[in-house]
Order: C-alpha cells, then structure tokens, then sequence
C-alpha cells in the first residue's frame, strides 16, 4: 500500500532542522529538488554554470549579490539568478528560503564545498 | 541598458489581475513559466502527459481532488501532481496560488481548451 498523497507544510520541514545553508528536499518537481533552507549571515560567491537558481523568501530578508547590482527579497518575493551569473545570497537578519536546483546540483556551484542533499 | 534586477513580488502580481484559472507568468526558471494564479470554485479534471504540477498556495484553501483521494492545503503548503496523473483542483473560498510549469504547458491539459500565457 502507498502512503495517501499529502500536502508539503514548509513550516514544519523547517521546524526539522537549524543548520543553516544546508538545503533540505521537500519535494520533487521534473528533475528538480524543490527545497528548503535556513540563511544565516553571507553564504559563498559562486556560480552554477547548468542551472537557473529560484529564490521565494518564506520568512526574513535575503539579499543576492550579483555583480551588477543587489536584489532585496522580503517574504513573498521571488528572484531567478540566471544560469552562469555569479551570485552571493546573504541575509541580516535570518531568512527560511524555498529553493528549487535540479537534483544534485552542488549549492556552491562545487561539488567538493557543496552541502549534501538532504531529503526530509 | 538593461534594466537593474529586482525581486518579484507575488502579491503585487496578484493585484494585477482578477480572472480566476487565467495563470500569469512572473519568471521564467529552467525552461519553465514560474506563475501566479487565483482559483474560484473547481477545475476541469485533467493531466499533463509531459510534465508534473507544482502547486505552492500563498493564500486561501486549495483541494487538489486525485483519483486516490483528496489533498488538502493552505498556505505554506504545496504540492506536486506527478505527470500523467489526473487530477482536478479547487477551492471553496477562493485561493491565491504560485504555480511553476514547462512554458508552453496547457493549464487544462489540452491546447484547444487551455487558458493563453500571460506574462506579467
């Protein structure tokens, strides 16, 4: 028997966990992870060269660095880095984030500094 | 020039519109058309044969009706049809709902019937 098919809270998977800059999976989507993740102070500049990266802010302030210029995000607000843009995502004050990447994708654009994928 | 990047605000999306099932692309991700839309009352029943359905509520009540049961969410909650699979959303106060599908995907699962793509 499979489970009956239930509804993703993202409240409740990030309650799971506090470490930040370490995404966890909550869902898959065409190849994709759709996850969420914790932001506390600057994470690393980098770049992915295969992928657009989606930001939605859930909670906090986040903002990403590109070298042209800063985006502010605020709860409710969405920015897709293009593929190969280098970016710093950062936040002030803390920030819960739901990213999408495809799956494996490295979220430092590295595999040898990328956190591991974590499905919750 | 180009224009300086900024966030995307769900909400401003939001107030731009009224028609309900008439999904408006905010970003493009991936290939993909990263959408808002508003749900009154129920859907046509229908699937997509090439790709899955995301479906994030940002606010009101959703009931996304599968043939093995009913999925229920409010906001914070999403969900994802796997491909092929029918499926029949809802709701009965009325929602606001983020929506990421391949551009080009028609809404009703059929080109003759599916709302046009509207950028916004």
């Amino acid at each position: 028997m499979s489970e009956p098919p239930v509804a993703v809270n993202l409240a409740a998977k990030l309650a799971q966990f506090d470490e930040p800059w370490s995404p966890r999976t909550v869902a898959r989507f065409n190849g994709h992870d759709v996850m969420v993740a914790k932001f506390e102070g600057d994470f690393v500049w980098h770049s992915h060269p295969d992928t657009d990266d989606l930001f939605l802010v859930l909670s906090g302030d986040v903002t990403i660095r590109l070298r042209e210029g800063d985006v502010e995000l605020r709860p409710g607000e969405l920015f897709v880095v293009p593929l190969g843009v280098e970016h710093q995502p950062g936040t002030t004050d803390g920030a819960e984030v739901l990213l999408i990447e495809p799956t494996g994708t490295p979220n430092t654009g590295d595999r040898a500094t990328a956190a591991p994928r974590i499905e919750i």
